[in-house]
């Protein structure tokens, strides 16, 4: 199925799909990393936890009516894709403040934001991601302004759908981060991974942490908390 | 003329004008400061060179038809504004990378931004003026989505009046800083000042910085800069 490797990632590894010119096979890894890759550990299993709960979320999505580079869950820690041009941006939905806003910005633990606050980074490591505006990201994407601005209405119309998803699990969607990239037809649609190394959840009724800030802080077994993101989900397929 | 202080900040102490419950007198220290205040000098005049630098320079926009908080210059080193509360927003138009944005965003110094680009930065040195996005600013300040397009707008017509007065006196306007603050009727203006502690100043030939970067990176002697940026000014008026 695979063909040459493209590319490694943190978590990914990405492959041409042997016999297409146009898909990808993207390749979960066990690993898990934090603070830009400062904190590092593999977990046997979260490559296979988070292509099943990346696979279930983009195909909820597409019933929901939100087109993604997703094509089908290969096997276990495997799924197929359609190959885009990534578009070097970080686009992350904060619902809730926590994490590194609060401390960039003075702003209390758990503020709530309405509407929620979209901030656009700039995906370099060298750099550190460094946060950017409007005018930075025209600047150093090749997205022009009428794409940027569909890039954020996306992203705003999948907080909707994720936070109805996740609450109908129990889990209150904080804020979480994604990526898009350009088809060859030139259309920018949803790309990368939507899982818990992506998104901060917390449990509606206890507000424990179910993601991977549970590595970050060394607070839980992430393993744990990943499994039971995916049974919530298998249980409501 | 003064009555009591209400408010010391790094280059200019601001006080209550006597009689009035509507105006201040900006009395304009000696004090150089950089990197957030972690660099600090005194130079003798330097107080005198930026109230009349920016005495003139708001005179000239008031010409242009841009409203600030400028009433007029009192004496060598004050002058006469009108109160405003301040929008803790910093925000700073850039023709061309240096500084700051290189090393942020990895820009090769001196490349050309056209259309010029505009960063807001929010007012805290607690926080060391972090930069933010225009949802940021709408969270943090007081300003409405339609006070904030006002400002970016207005920020980048005095760019382009600017840009053509220093031209007019062999000076490239590279970058600068402006704030602005609401008047008791509600609409908003610039305010500070303008001077060359807060524009970036190139000699259009030499390229010679003719600004507090000679300060900042100990390459120059401040006064004299600042002299010739005066000097200039007067041999246009």
């Amino acid at each position: 199925m695979k063909a040459e490797l493209l590319y490694e990632g943190k978590a990914k590894k990405v492959y041409r799909r042997e016999g297409t010119t146009d898909q990808l096979v993207l390749s979960y890894k066990n690993d898990a990393t934090a603070f830009n890759g400062k904190r590092k550990a593999s977990f046997e299993g979260k490559g296979r936890l988070n292509n099943e709960i990346s696979s279930r979320i983009f195909t909820f999505l597409h019933k929901q009516g939100i087109e993604t580079h997703f094509i089908e869950r290969l096997n276990e820690t495997e799924q197929i894709v359609r190959q885009t041009e990534i578009v070097p941006l970080e686009v992350v939905v904060r619902n809730l403040a926590t994490g590194s806003i609060t401390q960039r910005l003075g702003i209390e633990e758990k503020t709530l934001f309405a509407p929620p606050i979209v901030e656009l980074f700039y995906k370099d490591d060298d750099l550190n991601d460094p946060l950017i505006n409007d005018q930075h990201a025209l600047f150093l994407s090749s997205v022009t302004e009428q794409e940027l601005r569909e890039i954020k209405e996306e992203a705003l119309k999948i907080n909707g759908v994720l936070t109805d998803l996740f609450q109908s699990i129990n889990l209150r969607l904080v804020d979480f981060k994604l990526e898009f990239g350009r088809l060859a037809c030139g259309s920018i649609v949803l790309s990368d991974e939507i899982s818990p190394d992506t998104c901060r959840l917390w449990d509606l009724n206890t507000e424990e942490k179910m993601d991977k800030d549970v590595f970050r802080q060394g607070t839980g077994d992430l393993l744990e908390v990943y499994n039971v993101i995916l049974q919530r989900l298998e249980d409501i397929s």
